[in-house]
């Protein structure tokens, strides 16, 4: 059950019911009229490539500047968007941004061990930071970040696109609001064959640079799902690693883990990440009344929700129902969507609906998985007061 | 991957793919004319009276005993299927039944924690043993049980009803096709809520008499399917339990488990069971190059395939797919025809499909994970060699 304490707790953390609802209902992404601010991009990856393209669709985010140790591909790409030559940075120069009233945004997107750095010299240079997921490489990495963006009174958000469309929310609010009883169990997976369609030189199978393996690139979205789902945080935590002896794929991170969370409200997760999968992606709440399932769960559109209530008869006990229905949403543009939210909360000094501790907690959470993996024991999660 | 040493062992375990594929198409169930064995029911609960409507469609099995603390209800049931008034027994005079050539099978239905005792006692009197799942409440009981059965001669077979139907059993062959590519995954879910259906006074609430919690009464169909589906046997088991405080229900059982297996194949499964959920019944095995689900998975009936393999076009790398289809078996009868396959095995002086180590096996796995749950440490499981 969730106690009063874990509800204020967790509607403190997350803004609450009204800010999710507000985003679902699509206030966030009518026309405006009003300034747009002005985007610096970090890193041009296919990702960042990708993300850029969406910025077409964004009402109060523009590209102003980009950020790369590439100038040809800067040069390249600033001629399609019609960046400034004078916005080009390169990782050594890019502090002098500082300088630059045209920014007010940077968008970290390079590979995940160099996000504390770049997130904490933007901050220097008086940025305001997003940084696509996971926060960092380490727990003490985003601790440091979130200690300057304090000390500096910056707006620091990570990029989980995924809580600013319908199908998530409301799954969130169904939770909130025990359409399905006390949720009692969540299951999450997500995986795919990696090294197929990205090629072998992926950056990602590179631990240095991610910092883990299938779990810190797409199991984050598990742990972020089953957090809140659950509206509370994991007690304790055991998982298992299995790699394929002798893939060059996999000789330097994990491929496959399977985790199991137990939460503070007693509600209990599974859940795994494979780089070596046919594509999975989707979690399920069963709670004590029914259930809900999205299928896909977190992927950049196509999201379908399914659920299944048990049929109450009055003076009956309840009994399970076999009947799935299909719930439709409207399958947003995610990427403007979370755009220009972050976008209107640093134009008009708001608070972003997602607090930047929701990017440390998945970490501390990521953290205790591979330490339960190495050690082969159970582990509580430290989350840090930061 | 499996390798040609799990294949080897898991095809002498199981009787191998053509005696799954003969029974799949049906050959079990086909008019007999010849003899019915004559089969004591112990226990007369439940799930007993269900299971005793089924043998009016079983064509080599007939009901020729009944074994009962409760005379007026023996009595009752005997009329109802004309049984014999001396072929009644109690717990007490049961062992006489050696003397009664009208009965070759002893089918055990009691509570899990009395199996062991009575199995032994059936073949010491000369009979040969179908039990109920779980076929003891201990590993070492299970060992006992083998040890007799094995000194005595006698045919001795736990009833997993899902191995005798075609779905469960085209699951496993298309796994063992790799149909689906390697299966690195397998998630398998069991719940409902125990206490309002069947009344607060539910035996299987009763630590002493079931041996367990939810695992040991519906966890063990996932346990089973893990590895049927996996072909190999787990070699790390890490598991958490969570409890709702307070409700009576739960006092001595436990509510909810979590748990992840590691295969020596290298196959990751994850599953819960629990008594506190709305119904959940499937699992869903994932390969390198699709999936399949079996959706409910394990219930006596309904049951419905799902799967979708990714897309391969000449020259290209294989696409995931977000086809899903399903597939179509007939839904069989299912206790029938595991009756005439045991029947088959008596009269006939075959082997089983299921080999007893089966349910030893998954006694095995279910220690470790109650061991993993209360010592926070994952765990290799003990295979006794019987």
């Amino acid at each position: 059950m969730l106690t009063k304490t874990d509800r204020r707790e967790f509607l403190r953390t997350t803004g609450g019911i009204a800010a999710l609802t507000a985003l679902a209902s699509g206030n966030s992404t009518k026309a405006q009229t009003g300034p747009k601010a002005g985007w610096a991009i970090v890193g041009l990856g296919n990702y960042a490539q990708y993300a850029m393209q969406r910025f077409t669709a964004s009402q109060q985010s523009r590209i102003a500047a980009l950020v790369s140790s590439d100038p040809a591909k800067a040069a390249q790409i600033s001629n399609r968007y019609g960046v400034n030559s004078g916005n080009i940075y390169n990782y050594e120069n890019f502090d002098s941004i500082k300088e630059n009233d045209d920014v007010s945004v940077v968008y970290i997107i390079t590979p995940n061990g160099t996000h504390s750095d770049l997130a904490i010299r933007a901050m220097e240079a008086g940025k305001h930071v997003i940084v696509e997921k996971t926060m960092a490489a380490t727990s003490a990495d985003a601790i440091r970040m979130i200690q300057t963006a304090r000390r500096l009174d910056k707006k620091l958000m990570v990029a989980y696109r995924a809580r600013f469309e319908p199908f998530n929310q409301n799954v969130i609010r169904m939770a909130r609001e025990e359409e399905f009883g006390t949720i009692t169990s969540i299951v999450a997976h997500k995986g795919f064959t990696i090294g197929n369609a990205l090629g072998k030189n992926d950056w990602r199978l590179d631990r240095k640079l991610i910092g883990g393996g299938s779990l810190v690139d797409i199991g984050v979205y598990s742990i972020q799902a089953c957090r809140y789902i659950a509206g509370a945080e994991p007690v304790e935590v055991t998982a298992t690693v299995s790699n394929t002896s002798g893939d060059p794929r996999f000789k330097d991170v994990e491929e496959s883990i399977a985790f199991t969370l137990k939460f503070s409200n007693g509600c209990l997760a599974t859940g795994s990440s494979s780089w070596n999968y046919s594509l999975q992606n989707y979690f399920r709440a069963v709670g004590t009344k029914g259930w809900v399932e999205l299928n896909p769960a977190t992927s950049n559109g196509n999201l379908r929700m399914f659920a299944s209530k048990d049929v109450v008869r009055s003076g009956q006990a309840p009994q399970p129902s076999r009947v799935v229905e299909e719930r439709h949403f409207t399958n947003i543009d995610q990427l403007p969507a979370m755009f220009d939210h972050f976008s209107d909360c640093v134009l008009n000094d708001k608070q972003p609906l997602l607090p930047m501790e929701e990017g440390l907690r998945d970490l501390e959470v990521i953290e205790a998985i591979y330490e339960s993996a190495r050690t082969g024991r159970a582990i509580t999660p430290i989350y840090a007061e930061v």
